[in-house]
């Protein structure tokens, strides 16, 4: 991705002390955002997960109104966007103690939307399952923290271009998100979605999509799932804040309809 | 601790490009190396450690005479100290996947040598059990990887100046490892350390004291561990390549001697 701006700790710049706790030891937390008309989509929902995220390893997060401000400063005028938003414990301390005095970096970083096709959205996807597993740290779970090396390498397994998303598993074999994404069934008109109190990302849209299927009184069950589960379902389909809701139409041989609980939460999604 | 120099990519300096992939995601691997008369010491099995980690997650390791060239002109002249070598798969690609072309990021860093008080060499030091986990994926254990965020939390679990480490057990409460070390038992004469084929670091200092053992014709077994084989131990002790061997004294009520074992390993590090 083509990165448009970016602001550290307020100030214009691309370049990071490197002796920030974010490089040493991922020692940070962050949000990624869809900018649109100039102004991040969920803006406040998104930073309070941040916060919370934050708050949960321990790093007490900036003034909230000030980096409100420079959000709104860093995303205004500018075309549809993509905006991560880093926070670090800052540089400092004696090797893993952190120093209890340090200031958080705070990263903002815009890039052009990337391209993707318009038939992702509308005709679905095709996934495979990744050969890295996800460890399970309770402690951690759902946490969008700095630690992302199981993503990197389970990205790294494929170049295909026909594959748009891998799905992972954890070590115990149940089926958890995607890479980059959250992960929905549908079965039987139930709305399914793994349980990530072991390991897995809580993204904002997967939130989102559980608050809005619970408005429409659509049964949802959180809970384990596993291959017999995806594979057993009449619909598939994976989401972020940045791509919205993908159907997942093909696993290898497997292949699902965009079926209508998919359709009907997308249909949500644009309105909201 | 303090930086006494720094060099990125060859060059001195001390900022790093805000889109290297160290800092979003962890993607690098780190040795930490005691530098005494400006020489790091056990330079060529470090450097060939940190390689074989950088090729585990399929980072393409630079040329290993131009680092060797740079590590050795940033320490020569320098006084007591502690060099920290990050390998980064650098800046670029998209999202998780990286760009196959992207230049590893090389980055040294000499910090002046910690005191660390000379009695917890001699007399032995106290440690605690911490309550944050080690998550277990097989695929990533044993790397030094920059995914360093369970020893932040387990680090900052304490602040008593008298506990000198923290002991960390896996999420299925099988004894791993020291924080910042790897640990030694001893029973009958005979040395114990974890298995960490699961999770947790392997460091030089371990890979020496096993080899150092082995040599003396010292019984040794690598083997899952809990407390209970801690507590019935005759001798413990933590080690790190800059910390050398520290005998552990005291856990809560339970206390050691500085055994035989222990005192006949450092000699023999001493001696090395």
């Amino acid at each position: 991705m083509s990165l448009l701006r970016a602001r550290i700790n307020g100030q214009e710049g691309s370049e990071l002390p490197v002796l920030d706790r974010g490089l040493h030891y991922g020692d940070g937390v962050f949000r990624t955002l869809r900018v649109e008309q100039g102004v991040p989509r969920n803006r406040d929902r998104q930073l309070a997960r941040l916060y919370d995220d934050a708050r949960r390893i321990g790093l007490v997060p900036p003034d909230a109104r000030m980096l409100t401000e420079e959000v709104m400063q860093l995303c205004a005028g500018q075309p549809p966007a993509v905006l991560k938003i880093i926070l670090t414990r800052g540089s400092g301390g004696r090797g893993y103690q952190a120093d209890a005095a340090a200031t958080p970096t705070r990263i903002l970083l815009l890039y052009a939307m990337p391209e993707y096709p318009a038939a992702h959205w509308r005709d679905g996807i095709r996934v495979r399952i990744c050969d890295t597993r996800l460890a399970q740290n309770p402690r951690l779970a759902g946490i969008k923290h700095l630690n992302r090396i199981e993503q990197v390498l389970a990205r790294a397994e494929w170049n295909e271009p026909a594959i748009a998303e891998g799905l992972m598993l954890d070590t115990g074999g149940r089926l958890i998100e995607g890479v980059s994404s959250n992960l929905f069934l549908a079965r039987d008109g139930v709305l399914l979605t793994p349980d990530l109190s072991r390991c897995g990302i809580g993204g904002l849209m997967r939130e989102m999509i559980l608050e809005s299927a619970s408005a429409y009184t659509r049964a949802v069950q959180i809970r384990d799932l596993n291959i017999d589960d995806l594979l057993a379902a009449d619909e598939c389909m994976v989401c972020n804040s940045v791509i919205g809701i993908w159907p997942v139409t093909q696993l290898d041989e497997r292949r699902w309809p965009v079926g209508p609980v998919t359709r009907s939460l997308q249909r949500q999604l644009d309105e909201a």
